[in-house]
């Protein structure tokens, strides 16, 4: 068996979206009992985390370590005809994830307590991003 | 076809522990003679990877450059709240994986000659990690 | 429905090697309509990326920036054996991927506009690296 749903996620601009209800509901949607979900991101200056869902500094603090190591602006980069934020936003990418393989059991997502699954945005300004959430068992 | 089964990881603090063995019997107790193994780790402070399983040094290598990128205490974090490897465990796990997929040839997972997968606890102190395998096909 | 090939990666040294069209042609081959494509590489010094397919600028400054981040010769790394890129390219494998799943949609793996995929060798010599795609649904 195979489901798949494609879902567009607004982003506000670098930072966080938390999409766990959207994969939830995929599944659930599904029928699916057990079985494997995978989520898959169709960019590369944004990526998907699996990331601590209780304190907000978490996000925060991933935000702001990635910023200090993958510099907006280095004069490093050539490829910047998007602007300061374009490279950087492929180096955080490859640095992370573009797909997430998460096990399915008794018909949801079987994540850790503290899992949340988040699309990152790289970008300093807002996108609309494709997510496709399949199943497969 | 599909079947999973869970494992607990009993890690020792900071560093790595081999799974592969167990990965391997999950496959061949399945019967399935192809298909896709998937490894997932249900935490976010400690990670999965598939590393070089001949030179003891490489992890230790790898363990160095990992202090010496995300050093512990770095005032930069302001989640703390379980010690100063607290927040460098969630940004270790980020650039790392939670999850890993493995194709199953000949009834075993196709891997590489060095390639062995270990769990990487993040924490300081010991830790029982949740991991499940799961094969489809 | 399972269908998987090998193939075999020649790289010319450190770099990117395009393999999406090796990809798209395992998954039209395997006649699936829908479901999930994965690929791994099996070795643990060379990894895969999803990276900007347009401007070969950004494969220049990925290269630029681990080349960085990593240091060739680093006298933090013990485990030299094969030479000053040997530890490197085990930390830029971990630092990245070595396997991605890649939704399937209308018999072709459903890649985003300026997604590609790419064996990034790490090595300063050129290598056969082995890489495997399966398809699953």
């Amino acid at each position: 068996m195979y489901h798949a749903k494609q879902l567009t996620v607004s982003t506000q601009g670098r930072g966080f979206t938390d999409i766990t209800r959207d994969v939830r509901e995929v599944v659930e949607h599904s029928g699916l009992e057990q079985g494997l979900c995978t989520v898959f991101l169709h960019h590369t200056s944004a990526s998907l985390v699996l990331s601590e869902n209780a304190d907000p500094d978490v996000r925060r603090d991933l935000e702001a370590f990635f910023a200090r190591m993958v510099k907006d602006g280095d004069p490093l980069f050539v490829h910047d005809a998007e602007g300061p934020d374009d490279m950087p936003a492929h180096v955080r990418t490859v640095l992370t994830q573009s797909s997430l393989s998460i096990p399915v059991k008794n018909g949801a997502p079987d994540l850790g307590t503290w899992q949340g699954v988040y699309v990152w945005e790289h970008r300093t300004s807002p996108h609309r991003r494709r997510v496709t959430v399949s199943v497969v068992g």
